[in-house]
This record gives structure tokens, C-alpha cells and sequence, in this order.
């Protein structure tokens, strides 16, 4: 128990560094262009000064790279570098007592308090020692600039001449640089950033069933017909388009429309119920098309701006040839029946799960990584993944970390809707993008207490939100009851909240809103269970989609979610809340009662907002180009649903202060 | 960077467990008698049913003892184990998917849910593998406990009583003793509890200087004349004498009165600047006697309930044997001269610091280690460490974890008034108790965030508050301006907010407030430079004092802090708070301003106090006698200073409800 000696004189102590995701066993997330703010607590018995550097390198490369480390407040000290290369980075801190600083600082409050000359020519003898222990250190350069001012210590000057050339910053800078390192201390864990491509934190989701993408009513959709929805989803500002599962789909035990236990001839069964006599999870389901076609449709979409998310969803309807040609991949019943998916005492007799304890695992998980692999290698750089917490929590860590070192560009998106510890496991075992409980946060307390948590670390270093309004599963409530002002809303709160979020597009931008029978979040006539037409239509949202997301591309301040911050309303049905990058501020207020027009006070934090109390400022609504002038943080909003249920505003500053003062007084 | 592909059957996950300090690297501090709530989150994915063990051990053990955990909300789960015997503990945690437990929960399931004769026959052929295979794992007699079990479920009985037979609480037992632990996943870390005598929780400090305990004005005071003084001390209740150095003092520089930096003749020096001629850290002062006087002292105090804690001060003055016999432990400056303690431009020319970059710095720690070592021999277990954030914290983690492994009784208070992380970092490394900012926190504010700070884990996991309301270097404003009533105050805040606290006893019962100079904490004609005549006296605190320690000894719920709790009032001056230990609950109500009489509300917070909603509670005054019945949350109080400036009240339930009833209506 008693631990070794360590080497007592390395007295400098690192503690608490962030990001640290679980002591290090998990890497914090960031995407090409962030700055990391590495920090950590630094401090030392008695008054000496510390030196402390962050240590920070690319996974593959051998040498790091330095950065002088800054003191905050409390001991908190903090140094920022860049990532900007897809992979793995990881840094960690070193952090020495410097002796040179120490007599430095010391020396100038000698002078300050008037110290002797004798005294000042001890210290400078000491000083002089440390100068010439870091010229030796130093390389060849750096000895030549540290001449003059050993040469300048060891002449016959004044004692105030030689402390004059003291006061050097270029002097610290070498001296700095050259500093006695023997006893420095090191973090004792190497930390990890994984850096992703931009997409993974900054996204908008399109969902659709293709093959309810035909022309015609009636008729399969196809990939080809999905090529066809290219331009208006593009036209939207969408920037991903995600198709559910678009394998074959199983015969045995095939659902009904709602889900019935039979189906009818012609039923098209769940596309999630994957495997068939035509293949797997390799396959393409034939009315859809060939692997082609969706080879095709990958390389149209990039060429119109959007990027196609494909759904990996692991499990086998009883058709799969999985279950023929990998029998232990799955639970046999002592009756010699395959174990279909329960939670008792209801049956899913259409799904077989996978069975991870399999003595043959290992081929399993190899198999499963190919799936992705496979489309991979078809062009998909995004995955939404189905289910993710009825899988073990081990298999994605290898299998994601897997596939992302032959292509550092995947994104996965865990669709998870459980419980939080799981949620937040599965993204630190390497999920990009997490599904949420936005769907079912309404009220001005719930949106708040979970955006917190979301968006602040140590959450945010690991999990990222994509909310979503409304998906083939979730029908929530506030849709259903709501009328078409609350889509309106949801909307907003969704792409404004969240740098990435997503909608089940066709019954969402038409206001769908009918469920399978009271109490129930499942669409009437669900898309999941049949083929739908949706023709086009002047009655939609997707003129507000459009604008929404045109505002977030222009708006820095909407592609993260590190600033979210949420500002006092007297008002419990107005939402007040705002985000900054660099220049950037938005200022978003909802109404959050889809039924009746609200008005209140907000008062807002002009701290967060980078504005100056006293100075008034103008506040710029970006959906109905209305300015106002804003004095200090109290302001007077009202918002009617079923005109516009929000205000997006960008805050405008006067850049000119005197034409300002002028104008405003 | 890729893991390598774990066993992937191993589907449990367990994260976060608690107590834990620092990711595991220290322990967490618990006493002799303490139960440890030991929790974690675990889950796993899917719908399966989870076991957990704590497995815990002394550290000395080979052994581990299993403790079922059970779950508690969100996926968190808890186990308490005793903690019996002094020094190390560890503990770590294991969980597994419990197959059977699954099977018999989802059995259940299907019987309520109307499952077909068919569909049970497969799954009581499951059952019975599960029970096949733990028969074959177990011992010979759980062997034989579940043979009826299967005896029953392989005859010719009908399914229903078969099934029947399974819902026995014992077979569930047996089941869970012997489940399938092949896949069992062990958190990472086996976490340490250290566990010290209760004394390091619960403690009284009365501190003195035994050169002014002389029963005459004007002579020095003797180890002897400290004997006389133990009944007083055991009367008022205090278990611990806490004495300054008792070491030679030095005379090279030695301080004057009110630390003049010219002694006269006569001057007595500071205790702190320790060594001279007859001896360094290892010897008495002859004119306090001899080590045999010393080690009588102990033994006498000991007999009259009260410990000796002794001061450790690791500093030499320049005429400390240490300065001859081991030059190299201290800073040698060019000029030859040796480094003395500075705070340029302030110098402190009677002390030199340890040089502990010192090439024989090895041997230094050890001399250091052995002087506490000396002492233990001598009878000492209480050590007050002074100023040991000037020390290496490397240092203390050693120091105190070598010497507790020969003296596991050992109780360390460190003397760190410094940054809050040095303070807690100096408790990781291995202090019992430390000193805290008490002294300078007087509002409710101030009180309330400290505390609770202080009083919850993970702080209070490592650190454990020792308050002192002054000390002989901090005479707080509040003392110096707010009159005897300030005192009071003081005092019963110190004693009843934290389980530890101590005073500096004979300045502090007389009301001693006089500073060296406005703006200043030093006490004027200050005890550490002269020698003090503290005669006889009636009007002191003594008598409160007695009260307040029996108090705190009467009452379990003053001798821990974990439920401290701090209740609403509408009065910035009204501070309540209360404590609670099984039946025992005691609320505090102080009056903040030492000048003027206070009214206000109290809001009680009935759940933390385990009362009912509803039903009427009688408080017990235990400074005044005074019983009031009081009726729900919001409760009435007012308080003169100039009378009694808190309530404690104890609450005093009725045992007879139906008595309670006709009573209260």
C-alpha cells in the first residue's frame, strides 16, 4: 500500500486536466477546425513560480508539439491548440517549478522594497548561476543570444546597469524556453481528442422511405425516384438525407399495415425486419433497385450538396441467410426453435436478435463491422444505427474505433432512446451523434434543465445531440394535439437548440399529426408498414425549412452549442435563449403554447451576449426583418402562434460608437 | 490506438463508482464503526437482468467478502459493508448478466400474460439448464438443497405446479449464490477506504502554550504546570490539548515582543523558530522540562480524558543542530551564506526552510519522518502539522502513509491556510483533519456555501473540516469588533457545524480582542512572543463551553456533518441548520449579528429532519430548557445576543401516536 519513494523533488502537482472524458478512457470529441482549450489545476507547496506547457500530438506522429500554458484563476491553468486532422490527437501537460522565474519576480520586488546593494549583488550572482546553467542547456542559437546578457552580468558595470538589462522580455523568452526541466512533472494519462469532420457536429436531417418516393400514387418508390427528391431536399437546406433500411425484407411472420400480427398479399412488411431470400444486409431490396442504383444515388445527392445516411439496423427476419448459414449466431430454444425477439409477454416473432454471448462472437462481430465496411466501400460516410442499446456496449467500441481508422470520416448516429447512462455510454464507446429526449421536452423547466446537460461539459465533450421533432416512431403528443403552429415551433426549437438535428420530412412538412389511436406516438397508417404517396404541395413547411436553414449557415453562432445560453422570461410559455461565435449573436424567443398568443419580459444576461450595459444595441428579427432597438437587458416581447410562434434575432452593433451616441440620444 | 477485441460476452458495464477519490488514486476517509455506502452505475445492454457484488477486503486480507448490491433509481446501485478495523480497505465491484434471474422474471411474465402449456413446457426446459448448470457449480451442500428443485421439474407433474414450485424465495437464493460468472465484468480500479479512530471525525481542540501555564505572573510556565491544568480542560470538555512547539527555541535573530525583529534581553522567542543549543526538533525546552516530563504529560492527560496533540513545524533556526550536521539540507547562497525564510522584500532571518531540492533529499525525509516517529514513541498519536503547504506534497503522502503503517492511530491536522486545491490536496496526501477558512466566513452566505461545500462528497470523501473560531495567529474582525456576544457565537457555529473544531483556548474564553493594530489579526502583546499570565477567572466562557461539549457528546447527530442541512429564513442574520443521526436530530438557530436582537421565519425543510408533514413536533431548547411545540415547516424565532445568541434545539418526538393526537387537537 505505501507507495515508493517517488523523487521528491518533483513537487509540482497536475490535477483535474480537461477535456478528460472518465480519467482517459474515452476520448473527448472535437471536428477539424476546433480549437482545443486544455486546461488543468497546477500548483506547488510554498510561493515559487510554475512554467507548465501543454504536450499535444497527432496518435501517429512521434514528437509533440508545445504550448505555453497560461494561470486562469483558482490554480486553473489553461493553453488552446488547433486539430486539424481527421483521427485521433492526444496531448498531456508537464509542469516544473522555474527557478530563474521565481528569482526573477523576486528580484523585482527587491528592488521595489529597496534592497541593499549588497544584497542585489548575491542575487545577482544568483541569477547570473541560473543564466549560465540554461546556456548550457540551450542550443547553439539560443547560447548566442544569451551571451550579451551573461556578458553583461559578468562585467564591471553598475548593479542598477545590470538589473536594467534584466527586465528583457526577450531575455524570459530564452530563459523561458531553456528552463531547468530535471524535476518537471508530467499528467500521469495521455488524453485523447478524436477529431471528426465538421458534419458530425453541424448536420440537418432529411428522412425518407424511398419507396414512398414514386411519382405516381400506387406505385413502389425506387432509388431512382429518390434521385428525382434531390432538388427539393436540397432546396430546404438539408444537408443529409437518411433512408431507413433499404435491404430485402423478410416474408416469415411479415407485419401488416399498423403493425398487424398478419399481413395481407401485398403487404410490404417493416424494412427493419432485414433478409430475405435476395440477401442480407449487403443486399438491396429489388423493387428499390440494385446496389447501383444506390451507388448512384450516394455520388447525385454529393453532387447536389446532400450526403446520404444509411440505417444499419442488426437483426434478421427468419428469412436472413444468416440464419441458415450462421446458425450460433443465434439462441437456439430447447425445442430446436430459434429465440425471436420478446419482451413478455409480447412477440416479435418477425426479428431474430443476434446472440453475443455465441461461442462464435468473434466471427459475429467481424461480420457485423463488414456490413458497415461494405457500404463504406460503396461511398456511405454516415450511418444511423438502429437500436444500438439492445447490442453490446463493448462490440461498438471495437467496431467503430475499427472501421473510423480505415475511414476517419464515418459519422454514426446512435438512435438510442433509453436510458440516460446507456445513452451517454454509447457515445463515449465512439457514436458521433446521439438521438435525444427532445421529443418529449416541452415545457420553458424541461427544455432548460436538458439542454444544461447536454450542451456542457463533461456531456458535451463526448455526447452530441441530434434532436429530432418527430420520427417514424415518434408521433409525440404536442404534434398530435398541437395544430400546425406547433410543428412550427418544434421546428425552431429543434434547429436553433441543436447544431444538429433532423425531422421525419414528408409527415412532418405536411403537418401529419394523426396517431394510431389515442395515448399512442404511432402514426396512423404508419410509413414503417406500407408505402405512402406524398404528393407535392403549396401547404407545407418547407418555405420555413428552408429559411431556417439558410439562417444556419449563415449564422456561426447556430453551428455549435457551447454557448447556449437561456435568459429569464416572466412568462412560463416564452423560451429565451441565445448563442455567440466570435461576432455572432442570435437571440431566439418562442413562444412555447402552440394555442394561444403570450407576451412577457425577458431579461436578458447582456454578459453572455458580449454587450455593454448602458449601451443600447439592435436587435434584428431574421424571420419577418423587423428592427428594434434594445436598451439594456430588460425587453418586451409577444409572440402570436398562429402568426409566427418565434423571434430569431441577430444582434446588430453599431460599429461607429460617435454615430451611435447620436443617433440613439 | 484500436483496442484489442475484448471478450465480448463480457456485456455489463460499470462506471462510476463512489466512494472514489481522484479516479482511485487516494482513498477515501472513513472511522472505526463507519458504514460505507459503496455505489455505482451498472447496466448493460438490452432488457437482461443485472447481478452486483461488492467485494471488499482489509487491506491485509487475502480474501475478499461479497455484498449484494441492489439498485437503486437510474441505473445506480448500492451495497454497505462495515469498516472494523484501522488502516486500509479496498473494494471493488462485479456484475453479470444473471440468465436465470432473467428467465425467472420473464416466466413470470409469461404466466400473467396467459403463455400456451406449449410455450411454458420450452421455457421450463430453459429453467431447468440453468438449474442443471448451477447444481454442477455448486458446493456439495447447495448441491443438495436444489435437488428437490430439479426433482420436481424433470417428474411427471403437471406444468402449473411445477411453476409453482419456482417462485420459492429460496430456490431464488440458491439460484443468485450460485449463478453463471463466467462473464463477469470487475470494475477497473479496487478503490481504498482509510480508515482512522473515530477521534479523526470527532474531536475538541483546546490549545495552549505551556510557557504561560506558570500558576504565578512572571515565571515560565512548565510540562508540570500543563498537568495542573488538565482537570480545567476535562471539565469544559475538550479531548484534545493541542500544544505549540515545545522544542529549545533559537537565538540567532530571535523576535521580540509583538515580533520585533530585535529581541531585548529576556525575550522568550517564537516556539516556531525551532532549535538551538540544547537541541532540535527531538528535545524539550529545558525550561519546560524534560522528555520525561513530557511523556508523564501524556500520560496524565490521557488518564483525565484528554489526548496531547503535539505541534510539528519543519523549520530550523539558524542555531538548529540540523544547520551544523546537515548543511546540505538548506539553500546555500553564493555569498556562503545560508538561505533564510523570505517574502521579498519581507525577510524572516530566524528561520531557515528546508532545502528540499536538496541532493540528499532522501535523507531528509527520512530524518523528518522520524521525528514524528520520535514522538510516537514517546506516546504521541495527534500531530498538528504547521504550514505543511510550504512542505513537498510528495513528502506528505509518504511521510504520513510510512508512519501510519507502524502507527495506524495516528491523527494528522494540517495547518495549510493557503488555495483551496493545496488544502485538499494536502487531505488526498493523507492529513486526518485540516484547518479551514471558518475564521473568515461570518454571513449566512458565506456559512452556507462553505459548508456545503465542505460537508459533501467528493470534498468531504477526503477532506474533514477541523473550524477554529481563532487561533494564535487569527484574531478575526469579527472577534476584535463584535463584542463577548461575538464569542458566543463563534463558538457554538465552530462546535456544532463541524464534528472537529478547537480554539486557542485561554485568549479566547476571556474574551481577548485587542489586535496589534487596526486592520491587523495578530493579537496585541501576542502569546507567541512573551510569555503569558492567564490567572483564574469567573467571568469567562467556560461554563458554555462545558454545555456545548456535552452537547455535541450527548448528541450523535453533532459528532458527523454528512446531514448537515440548511434551512430557509427570512432574516440575513437568522442562520438554521440541523443534523441528524438515526433518532437523533438536533436544529441550530443563530443569530449572525452580534449586536442586535433578531426575528424572523424559519422554513424547516420537514423531509431532512424525518418529520411528517402534518403532524405537530415538539423542539427542546438544550441551552435554555425551553420546549415549544411547533406546528409544520415555517416556525417563528427570535434571538438577543446580548441574552443567547443560538438555539439548539433537540427534537423530541411522541412515542404513543394515539396520545400525541388528544394532546395536539
Amino acid at each position: 500500500m505505501v507507495r515508493a519513494k517517488p523523487d521528491g523533488r518533483s513537487r509540482v502537482i497536475i490535477e483535474a486536466a480537461s477535456p478528460e472524458v472518465d480519467g482517459g478512457v474515452f476520448p473527448a470529441k472535437r471536428v477539424v477546425g476546433d480549437v482545443v482549450m486544455a486546461e488543468a489545476d497546477i500548483f506547488t507547496d510554498g510561493h515559487d513560480v510554475i512554467s507548465a506547457v501543454v504536450l499535444h500530438r497527432r496518435d501517429e506522429d512521434a514528437d509533440w508539439t508545445e504550448v505555453r500554458m497560461q494561470p486562469l484563476v483558482n490554480d486553473r491553468w489553461r493553453a488552446e491548440f488547433p486539430v486539424e486532422h481527421l483521427g485521433f490527437h492526444r496531448f498531456t501537460i508537464e509542469a516544473w517549478i522555474d527557478h530563474f522565474l521565481t528569482w526573477h519576480r523576486d528580484l523585482k520586488k527587491r528592488v521595489d522594497g529597496g534592497a541593499s546593494e549588497l544584497e542585489l549583488r548575491v542575487q545577482l550572482l544568483i541569477g547570473l548561476q541560473h543564466m549560465r546553467d540554461a546556456a548550457a542547456r540551450a542550443t547553439a542559437r539560443d547560447r548566442r543570444k544569451l551571451e550579451p546578457f551573461l556578458a553583461a552580468l559578468e562585467s564591471e558595470d553598475e548593479v542598477a546597469e545590470k538589473i536594467e538589462d534584466l527586465w528583457s522580455e526577450d531575455l524570459l523568452a530564452l530563459m523561458w524556453r531553456n528552463a531547468e526541466r530535471r524535476f518537471a512533472t508530467r499528467y500521469g494519462v495521455e488524453l485523447l481528442i478524436e477529431v471528426d469532420r465538421p458534419k458530425a457536429f453541424f448536420s440537418a436531417w432529411y428522412e425518407l422511405f424511398p419507396r414512398s418516393a414514386a411519382s405516381k400514387p400506387g406505385k413502389h418508390g425506387t432509388l431512382r425516384d429518390v434521385e428525382a427528391q434531390l432538388p427539393r431536399v436540397a432546396r430546404m437546406g438539408f444537408d443529409v438525407l437518411y433512408l431507413p433500411p433499404i435491404h430485402p425484407i423478410g416474408v416469415t411472420f411479415r407485419k401488416g399495415k399498423n403493425n398487424k400480427v398478419e399481413a395481407e398479399p401485398g403487404d410490404v412488411g417493416s424494412p427493419w425486419a432485414i433478409g430475405g431470400d435476395e440477401g442480407g444486409h449487403k443486399a438491396v431490396h429489388p423493387q428499390l433497385g440494385t446496389i447501383d442504383d444506390f451507388e448512384r444515388l450516394v455520388r447525385k445527392a454529393s453532387e447536389a450538396g446532400v450526403e446520404v445516411a444509411m440505417d444499419i439496423a442488426f437483426q434478421a427476419s427468419p428469412d436472413h441467410p444468416y440464419v441458415k448459414e450462421h446458425p450460433t449466431w443465434f439462441l437456439m430454444r430447447p425445442d430446436g426453435t430459434i429465440q425471436y425477439a420478446e419482451n413478455p409477454p409480447k412477440k416479435y416473432q418477425d426479428i431474430y436478435p443476434f446472440h453475443f454471448e455465441s461461442d462464435e462472437w468473434e466471427p459475429l462481430w467481424d461480420e457485423l463491422r463488414d456490413v458497415f465496411a461494405f457500404w463504406a466501400q460503396k461511398g456511405v460516410r454516415i450511418f444511423r444505427v438502429d437500436n444500438p442499446h439492445t447490442k453490446p456496449l463493448p462490440f461498438w467500441e471495437w467496431c467503430i474505433r475499427d472501421l473510423k481508422r480505415e475511414w476517419p470520416d464515418l459519422v454514426f448516429l446512435a438512435e438510442a432512446f433509453t436510458r440516460p447512462k446507456i445513452m451517454y455510454r454509447l457515445a463515449k464507446a465512439g457514436f458521433s451523434q446521439s438521438y435525444t429526449y427532445f421529443a418529449w421536452r416541452n415545457t420553458k423547466h424541461e427544455l432548460t434543465e436538458y439542454f444544461e446537460e447536454i450542451t456542457r461539459p463533461p456531456i458535451s465533450d463526448f455526447f452530441r445531440p441530434n434532436v429530432w421533432p418527430n420520427t417514424p416512431d415518434i408521433l409525440p403528443e404536442f404534434l398530435q394535439y398541437g395544430g400546425r403552429s406547433a410543428f412550427t415551433t418544434r421546428f425552431i426549437l429543434a434547429a436553433t437548440l441543436s447544431s444538429n438535428y433532423g425531422i421525419y420530412g414528408p409527415a412532418f412538412e405536411r403537418f401529419v399529426h394523426q396517431a394510431r389511436e389515442h395515448g399512442s406516438e404511432e402514426y396512423l397508417d404508419s410509413e414503417k408498414y406500407e408505402v405512402k404517396h406524398w404528393p407535392p404541395t403549396e401547404d407545407d413547411l418547407s418555405e420555413l425549412m428552408a429559411v431556417i436553414n439558410r439562417l444556419r449557415r449563415e449564422n456561426l453562432a447556430l453551428q455549435q452549442n457551447a454557448t447556449l445560453s437561456f435568459h429569464e422570461t416572466d412568462n412560463e410559455n416564452i423560451l429565451c435563449y441565445s448563442k455567440t461565435a466570435q461576432e455572432n449573436a442570435i437571440i431566439v424567443v418562442v413562444n412555447l403554447d402552440p394555442h394561444n398568443p403570450h407576451s412577457g419580459w425577458i431579461d436578458l444576461d447582456l454578459a453572455t451576449l458580449n454587450l455593454e450595459v448602458g449601451r443600447p444595441f439592435q436587435v434584428h428579427d431574421l424571420l419577418t426583418g423587423a428592427r428594434h432597438t434594445w436598451h439594456g437587458p430588460r425587453n418586451y416581447v409577444q409572440l402570436n402562434p398562429q402568426i409566427v410562434s418565434a423571434h430569431i434575432f441577430r444582434i446588430r452593433r453599431r460599429v461607429r460608437t460617435e454615430r451611435d451616441f447620436e443617433y440613439f440620444l
